[in-house]
């Protein structure tokens, strides 16, 4: 099976690349996207940046001490989208590597001098992580040897230390090498790397310990803390510890963790992070909409994590979160033209931003840049999106559950489906039997898909609630079911205790949140309240963009801006909302999710 | 005259400290208990740390590369205290001077390599005022010595260059040389480093270029910018610049970006600085309470440009923003008993902090610390308190401006007069004739203060206008004037641009800031919300506590914070509001200013 994540037991069993196909849609068309234009991006910036030629030893050394990683990325990549470069690029690396495995073009000669900040053991990760995709897409070559002498290394080195990475990643990286190769020792080497930190494994820094999740151990922390990133790779290699060994207990603790996030420290769009300051989570409740970190990492890491906690639990919730991440935060980061990328992804922009010049260093939302001096977002989206079909479908013992509706192909079995949809645009999900066999097809229903109906055969289910609306087998080619998703326009309120947000709604339809943007010389956004009454949709170019009707307010107080209240009535308007994820593809805008409730 | 700003020219004369005596009382208290607490306080710390060793040469060198600077803001402190430990600190000092006057103990050997972060000018500005303070408190001694060497290298090194430094700040410290001195090369490299500032004068950073006001020249800037500490500090020299050059189209400049800054990136307050990233500004009405940065140093730069502007314009606003700022975020920083400090003076805090060990990193509000890495704001709040006096009023040849009421003397000409009132407490001001003389009493009646009455002798001028209320001389030995503020609780409301606040009100009452605290078990404040009823005086201990009228609502959504609302009606309560700057001083506890209005 041909997949990022292949747990030895759980709840349900994943669909790999070589089983699910994606037809152009949404996703496909990304998918598609990403092979021509993404990837060779991806490799044209860090061949010009010179991160690439670190690895053939071209002097100064270029790009930041985890830069190697990014090359990483970029192999795992282009092992998911076979792509004809790899080997090339693969023998490059090779070339880098030292006699006992060690292969790092940073810290060669002072080897494992700064585990806080210097990211070797994230390296390895993301090596392992490429290594695993072309183990399971092609099979044994150059790229996996070398792989296999890194993991040997690593184990070597570390078994029996207390060291553990500033930034983890290699934990999951080394569970699914061992499920990969069979090889115990690395699961071993996962499974110490987890229980050592926090007790504690690293030094202190200026952020504190949380920032790297080395202030406690992993089974006694009850959320998510500190650095987004670092803190979800954690736990993807704490549920893959958990899955492998049978730790239910341990589990257990990262679904809590999982449960207290979402409900506190997530913002609408699923975006994770509110703090630029260390790329944190910040304190419950505290999610600003215009300073919301929300970097596209973040974001793929809590897919990565949902994932592995829907395979081991089945449960909805986590699809559910990994939809609403997918197309509200990764699908916002890349422009249209995937050849520019949103590193953070605020949920409000007040001034609308310069277009970057070359590297972009600060790494705010505003306008979208080709290229970052910390350039993991475009490569991340690169590898996700070349394993992204792997993440549509799963099986059990009962048969196929469909968590993404998209438009492709899903074999399992002697069943071969088709799913037509133009999700998210329209709510019909149509699976076509092609080829027949036994089995109940499953298909998700959204939380907010109230009034969802099935039908297949001369089944007339009718309203199904939220969860996996179930059509039971057996199946011969031409049945045909239908699912009814209604995508309404809703207005959503937020928890009282989000005090960045009160007195404000946004606008979702289906799985889509809705922005009001202003690009270029349209009225700026400073004075708009918007009135809930309900959003009228309009067509344009194959996308719903939605009306709702606003009061703008001239501006307030000229001099000090705290007083008795302002009593300009405004003017009332037409506001209209595009899909968040769309916002910044027409150059300098201002936009916002939260919309002020007019009175 | 004994003051920190003497301006050659001018719209009003600044009365030092040997015109202006604070006795007992809200401020003279905070004078007494920093030269009783804060300096030892200060100067130990340092001594501990080693910052002070450095200049005796123990090695290796300690703190960050700008220490140095601390002691001399130390020293500045102590100079205008007269404190007894200054002639051997200044000895010291002395030691570490090189033969053609350079000056730092981190950069010798490495002289101006890096003028974007090595701060060297920015160290020897502090030395340059310790210096103008002695000479001005005391007269040449040792250290005003090694100020002049000091200087004149300065000048020597940078007249004919196009350098400047990171941090502003000796630009302020040349034209004080200047005055104090009358040598006129020190106000001319001050108007040098001022107007090759912008042009640009300094390399690229991370933060980017606005980050140290060099992104444009200080005469195309609309608003104040990037880190709110150099912003202020540069603003302060371009003052003193424009006025000693009588460049009058340069100071209408600063005038017209301290108003823009005033309307739009200023704190209730009167707090400066939204980001902690780089302790900047953020954009216009990006005002979090919550990461609120309001650096302490930021409110004491702020009180030193408005005192600057005040003087060249007489404008009352200037003198109301000081007030502000000087209550609601100078005197907040220092604990009661003057031994631990805010770096940052959030408006909200919602997780009560740990108690700090050690040096403080974070620099984070919630609870004060003993001392930082980072220790501007104690030595700042020392020097400030040591020369408060300074600040409280004014004179021009038609008599005397009290801007600041405070018990204590002022003397000027032949006049003597003791200012009795419990303000901030009571809003009564009484000005009693000690000995007699010509000239009008000026005193400010606060934008905030409606319907406040004046009265003198005979005269009952009734209701006076916000501004400055004039009582007109001559005087004679027992005559009295008396000014009653009203005190009444007001409620505020935020623009409707402050997206942060959106649905709060805040409660001010004279030139104070309240807010709600939560200290130790009492329950917090996450489902609080206020109404607009008339907030009800308690008096405690000398100190105005007030009660208002709240529901506290019960915690919202468990699962995902987004829905279509909450229903929970709440519990009806009575909060208490304590004044800000008190807070924090009963152990870890959560806080609010702004207050979430109840329907």
């Amino acid at each position: 099976m041909v997949s990022p994540v292949l747990p030895s037991s759980g709840t349900l069993s994943p669909l790999g690349l070589d089983a699910v196909r994606l037809a152009p849609g949404f996703w496909g068309d990304r998918v598609a996207l990403n092979r021509e234009v993404v990837i060779p991006h991806c490799q044209e910036w860090m061949e010009r940046e010179g991160w690439i030629g670190n690895f053939r030893g071209e002097p100064p050394r270029k790009g930041r001490e985890f830069s190697d990683s990014e090359i990483y990325k970029l192999l795992e990549a282009m092992a998911w989208a076979d792509h004809p470069d790899l080997p090339e690029l693969a023998a490059t690396v090779a070339r880098a590597q030292e006699a006992d495995g060690y292969l790092n073009t940073r810290w060669s000669g002072a080897r494992y001098t700064d585990f806080e900040w210097g990211h070797e053991l994230y390296c390895y990760g993301h090596l392992i992580q490429a290594g695993v995709a072309r183990l399971r897409a092609h099979g044994e070559d150059e790229l996996t040897e070398v792989v296999r002498r890194a993991a040997d290394h690593v184990c070597d080195r570390f078994m029996d230390t207390t060291e553990t990475c500033g930034h983890p990643v290699v934990e999951m990286a080394l569970v699914e090498l061992y499920r990969a190769t069979g090889a115990e020792r690395y699961l071993e080497m996962a499974r110490r790397f987890v229980e050592r930190r926090g007790l504690p494994a690293l030094g202190d820094i200026s952020f504190g310990r949380a920032y790297f999740q080395d202030d406690m151990p992993v089974r006694e922390a009850r959320v998510f803390r500190g650095h987004a990133v670092r803190a979800l790779y954690l736990a993807c290699g704490v549920v893959d510890v958990a899955v492998e060994t049978g730790d239910a207990e341990l589990l257990k603790i990262v679904e809590e963790q999982w449960e207290r996030t979402v409900a506190r420290r997530t913002h609408l769009t699923g975006g994770m992070g509110s703090r630029h300051t260390d790329e944190s989570f910040g304190e419950d409740f505290e999610l600003p909409p215009d300073r919301a970190y929300s970097e596209t990492c973040a974001s793929i890491a809590s897919v990565m994590l949902a994932h592995r906690l829907l395979l081991a639990t089945g449960d909805v919730r986590y699809a559910d979160l990994a939809e609403r991440t997918l197309y509200n935060v990764v699908a916002t980061s890349p422009a249209l033209d995937g050849r520019s990328f949103f590193y953070a992804n605020p949920l409000q922009v007040r001034v609308p931003a310069e277009p970057p010049e070359g590297l972009n260093e600060a790494a705010e939302g505003g306008l979208r840049s080709p290229w970052f001096s910390v350039s993991c977002c475009p490569n991340n989206i690169a590898r996700t999106f070349a394993s992204l079909p792997a993440y549509v479908a799963t099986s059990d013992d009962s048969g196929v559950q469909i968590h993404h509706h998209a438009a492709g192909e899903i074999r399992h079995g002697g069943l071969l489906l088709r799913v037509e949809t133009g999700y998210p645009w329209s709510g019909g999900v149509t699976v076509r039997v092609v080829e027949g066999g036994a089995g109940r097809v499953s298909l998700r229903v959204p939380a907010w898909a109230d009034g969802a109906r099935l039908s297949y055969g001369t089944v007339e289910r009718g309203e199904v609630a939220p969860g996996y609306a179930v059509a039971e087998g057996p199946w011969r080619p031409g049945d045909e079911i239908r699912l009814e998703l209604p995508l309404r326009p809703r207005w959503t309120l937020p928890d009282a205790r989000i005090d960045a947000v009160r007195g404000c709604a946004a606008v979702e339809r289906g799985p889509l949140v809705y922005c009001a943007e202003s690009p270029g010389d349209e009225p700026a956004l400073a004075g708009v309240a918007a009135r809930l009454s309900d959003p009228v949709e309009r067509e344009a170019g194959g996308v719903v963009e939605l009306d709702v009707d606003a009061v703008h307010r001239s501006p307030g107080r000229a001099t000090w801006p705290y007083g008795d209240g302002d009593a300009d009535g405004g003017r009332e308007a037409t506001l209209r909302l595009v899909p968040y994820h769309r916002w910044g593809n027409r150059g300098p805008a201002t936009m916002r999710v939260w919309l002020p409730v007019a009175d």
